[in-house]
């Protein structure tokens, strides 16, 4: 059998997920082609990269760079709707995601994405464009990728989607001392290794609210049937109920290379010799129990967000990005997070019903001056 | 939709599954119509259910009995084979399921199948005959249906099976107390409710042995990459891992009714509130471990049967049959149907390779005289 080469652009190339994006490529030979590479500031690694895989197209935040006088350069976006691209690769944080998903589904791409701020912003947008163009959206997200995979070969819809968290390297510490945690401890995830900004979400279990309203844009399962289930283990990354009662769940070791493999070269799994593989004889038991929403309280703020709909997803977005950012400069406490975000929801009125993109953008952008001036003082510009 | 409706028959319908199988259809209304019942002994649960289910035809050993007077009476092969059956239940213990399976499999039925002992002693048989004839196996077998439903919309085939065992009401029994176990204690497995041979091939670990070649059979994986795991809890039916490293398991209460609707509606699911839900309020954990062979021999001699293959099969199946009636009847140790089972394969020289129908009946004549000869010392007739 002969296989047609794709063609891979990866958006967010010097990133957690890029990077690993490249490392699978690498691994499965020739069957994909990197086509373009977008990178925001790491230039030096960026520039390996060309050397390695010999992109047709580029992309650097910095477009004075030399890398843009000797390379082909387009927008993130551009690249996205490229004509030659079969598969983009959304690896990008936050807000940067939203502009390139929505080029590729408009130009019906295969979308691997990563970037969940996007879904939960403007998911009914962006699902319309897919639908409308034969585009297809394949999550990396594990919990995602999980639910995607259990749901594989059913013809009846999920009675019931179950997320899986790790609980966060937080899980059990008490109350009083989570307002005194460090960006180093907080850093410091017990089972996976991403970035910065989903690091920190997952350990205010932020990242989970967010998944709850990504499961919901991506399966069209009701707010109120998905369901959130610490594990610590992270060996489980999902499960499915199904009408009969029957229950189906993914299991892997957490690495981010097994979910983007599978969204490549999906339907086929492929041999991989890099990828872990669960080991029985160590492995002897997994531990499951309901979230602390008290502790915890950006889970339930972010699902209050979906079930509220309109413009709150993206204000709920875009004041997390603002207030993570602050809490890595050291301007913002830990608890202060969720107190900024919630802030931010209060003042938002009156939302936007039915929100078109301008919509969404007018929301976030008014959400990161608010969320800013609630967590340090400082009056919007 | 108009559906059509399905017509069955239940073979071993006063029995644990046959009952529940009714149960099923009871509550699934009118897509399944019972068309055939055939029963063992119990003369009084088959006229109940002949009075409620008002099938075309019926079966009871004893062809003297006035229900064979005032009913169709068909053996379970025609009941079987019969052009209006659309579906086929095998639910009768032990060899009594051999004959009834492979006239179904010849005749291009689908065949939801809680028989085991045929598919082990004569899988390549049946398995060629249905796929000759365009039938359809279904496992009923909770492990054996989590593995199908798992397979369900993979296109690469698993790269390794993992069968969970709950360990049975033995698990944690040290050595010197196995051999004074008392029928009673045997009988009372710790999470299913099953037929008499069932439930003490569930204590010896036997019935995971024979679950180990049925998988095989059905699944087409070789014995080397199906394992055996301990699981106490019996919520993960099994697991099945594939060449990316991603496993996918099914879990739900064990409930063999899960199973049973399965098989009969698949590819779709219906609800059915009488099933039971996993409860993860109450769920908190999932344990898993080996097996250990030194204490239950049966199943590293049953998965040893397998490996040889020939006629092995067929006398492990047949031996066991007769240890574990000795046992029922106080004529036998529980450790002693080990014994037996071992000495009767010891004795199988030449096995046959390759072996027809009448090569596999003829061991499984040969093996229950030898396995009752070696157990009371009684002479083969």
């Amino acid at each position: 059998m002969v296989r047609e080469i794709r063609n891979v652009a990866v958006l967010g190339a010097t990133g957690s997920i890029g990077r690993q994006t490249l490392d699978v490529i690498r691994r499965l030979g020739d069957r994909f082609r990197v086509f373009a590479l977008a990178a925001g500031n790491n230039q030096v690694e960026l520039t390996q990269q060309i050397a390695e895989f010999q992109p047709a197209l580029i992309h650097l935040q910095d477009a004075t760079s030399s890398l843009c006088r000797d390379h082909r350069c387009l927008s993130p976006e551009e690249m996205a709707a490229h004509p030659e691209v079969d598969i983009v690769v959304v690896a990008t944080p936050g807000n940067s995601g939203l502009m390139p998903t929505l080029a590729a589904a408009r130009a019906g791409k295969i979308i691997a994405l990563a970037n969940k701020e996007s879904l939960v912003s403007a998911g009914d947008i962006i699902m319309a464009e897919a639908a409308r163009s034969g585009g297809q959206i394949r999550p990396l997200d594990s919990e995602h990728s999980a639910i995607w995979q259990c749901l594989s070969g059913e013809s009846t819809p999920p009675a019931r989607i179950i997320l899986t968290a790790s609980g966060g390297p937080f899980r059990e510490t008490p109350s009083e001392k989570l307002k005194e945690i460090s960006v180093a401890a907080a850093l410091a995830h017990p089972s996976w290794q991403m970035g910065d900004k989903v690091t920190i979400d997952s350990a205010t279990l932020l990242n989970k609210g967010l998944e709850v309203i990504e499961a919901h844009r991506l399966f069209g399962v009701p707010l109120d049937r998905i369901e959130v289930l610490i594990h610590p283990q992270s060996i489980v990354h999902s499960l499915v109920e199904f009408a009969d009662g029957t229950v189906k769940a993914q299991l892997s070791c957490p690495d981010m290379r097994l979910p983007i493999q599978y969204a490549l070269t999906y339907p086929e799994r492929e041999p991989n010799p890099e990828l872990p593989r669960l080991d029985w004889a160590t492995l002897c038991k997994l531990d499951f129990g309901p979230p602390d929403t008290e502790r915890f309280p950006c889970l339930k703020l972010a699902i209050e967000a979906g079930k509220q709909g309109a413009t709150y997803p993206a204000v709920l977005c875009a004041a997390d990005e603002i207030a993570v950012a602050l809490f890595l400069e050291g301007r913002l406490k830990f608890t202060d997070i969720a107190t900024v975000i919630a802030g931010t929801l209060v003042e938002h009125s009156p939302p936007t019903r039915y929100p078109t993109l301008e919509d969404i953008l007018i929301a976030d952008s008014w959400a990161r001056q608010t969320a800013r001036h609630l967590a340090t003082g400082e009056k919007p510009c």
